[in-house]
């Protein structure tokens, strides 16, 4: 791969990427996104887009960074000593939505790229997009894997059903058995065919986003919701808060290697709430939710 | 040391600690707490006790555990391969406040006892006891810490300032270069002396949680405050989230080694609030209040 042009490449396409997702968002709640450009002393930066406090989504963040270096941080390496002291690039886009309406799932979504040596010897895309209701409409679960299906069939029917296993077996909260939400996909490690096979598989990835999230935006923005309603999306969204501090890899290398805290901790939720072993009603609507998460097959 | 005449003082005392906590707890707030015994499968259990949505305390946890087997969690192993394969006992009780009012502090205090081997051959205590608070009052920082300070000094008086630096260095979020309050102490391998004389260390710590606390939650608990100052303390309760599931050795041992999570996360605060990059206004109470944060010598 020739490193400098191939990385000017993803650069742009991952801006590209944050900018057509900001204006799609920005134009349909009539909202603007706070841009902060920040540089990491030791090699690169990024730019932090910030939504908070709309009447649609209570919180956003759709953030592009790419940092590099001579040596890769201690906490990536996890005892691959061959990769020690070889110069890196990491770069991706990330979006995390905290909608305010109890009806409306928070969404992730992530493209990645990584490499290590001089000229790129070694490097692999990575990414993902899924999705975390606090009340499971079923149909907006299918509609949401199925284009996440239909998009990765053009490349082979192998995709998804990979990739949206390694998803339930990502975001999964062992200390509770229970998955943080309904899946999608997650990948890491994508280096097929050749580098344009693989960056054409993850452009297609970033335009999963749009189609299969807003019309469930759109759709469900307006629901009516009680009190009940909010105070359970605010408890499950404690759920959200706990398996990105401790499990998530992004969250802690982005913290472990200095990266800039408040753009990687964009992800928290503007409000969350923990209550004592709560269990919900017998046959109320939030038991009936709690119940269809763990039913992992939504195709 | 006699393993299992040891252990039954032990476990008398701390069961003994929590009920006096939890009923000078309930005359004081004139409310009750709910007990919760639980077993854990694989050895041992505790008793829960909760108490949430106080006009004082917002929600409380003061909570005993005794956990044994005949081998140690891997997680808990560290590495220390001597330690394999050796039967083991943990047993500690554990108090988190978070009150209502926004000038009183959250106040953390635990004494355990670990011990290797059939007959406990290798032993030792741990504890400690720090604050908190999202607002500080200097003559309450140092009232804390004096009466820390007292009490450890009747065993020595190396003691208080080798563990108020163990408490700074353990109760800090790196990724925020913030201390998460005004600390305290914190000590662990304690194994001084004798059997009898160490257990009269952590009974005396144990006894620095009322004298130390409560004068500080009824001089504050009617203190007038604003929506801004309620505000700042739901942002201030994130860090304590961060703190405890990112770095707390006690939440992520209790967690991987299949403890009981509604006990173990007690200590989340029952709301949390995270902003984008806030900072507070020029010569506010709350700029003023971060500033003190950074001081770390409150005797």
């Amino acid at each position: 791969m020739h490193n400098k042009i191939a990385i000017t490449f993803i650069k742009e396409y991952f801006i590209n990427l944050q900018n057509s997702i900001i204006l799609e968002l920005e134009n349909f709640t009539e909202t603007k996104f706070l841009r902060d450009k920040w540089e990491r002393p030791k090699g690169g930066g990024g730019i932090t887009s910030i939504f908070e406090n709309g009447k649609i989504i209570e919180k956003a963040g759709v953030n592009f960074s790419h940092i590099f270096g001579d040596n890769l941080p201690t906490s990536a390496l996890a005892n691959r000593v061959e990769f020690k002291n070889l110069p890196f690039n990491a770069l991706g886009t990330s979006i995390v939505i905290h909608p305010f309406n109890p009806f409306v799932p928070i969404i992730h979504m992530n493209v990645r790229f990584f490499s290590l040596g001089r000229n790129s010897e070694k490097w692999w895309f990575g990414g993902g997009i899924d999705l975390t209701p606090s009340y499971i409409y079923v149909e907006d679960a299918h509609y949401f894997h199925n284009t996440c299906k239909d998009k990765l069939n053009k490349f082979g029917e192998a995709y998804y059903p990979k990739f949206k296993k390694e998803c339930d077996d990502y975001f999964y909260l062992k200390h509770r058995s229970e998955p943080r939400g309904i899946g999608g996909i997650f990948f890491d490690n994508f280096h097929e065919k050749s580098f344009e096979y693989s960056f054409d598989f993850i452009k297609a990835v970033g335009e999963i986003f749009l189609p299969a999230y807003v019309p469930i935006l759109k759709k469900r923005k307006d629901n009516k919701f009680s009190e009940t309603n909010k105070l359970f999306q605010l408890y499950r969204r404690s759920r959200y808060v706990e398996f990105n501090l401790i499990y998530d890899r992004g969250t802690l290398f982005g913290l472990e290697s200095n990266g800039r805290t408040e753009s990687i901790l964009m992800s928290m939720p503007p409000v969350a709430r923990w209550i004592y072993n709560w269990s919900p009603e017998k046959n109320s609507q939030e038991e009936k939710t709690l119940n269809l998460l763990r039913d992992q097959s939504w195709v």
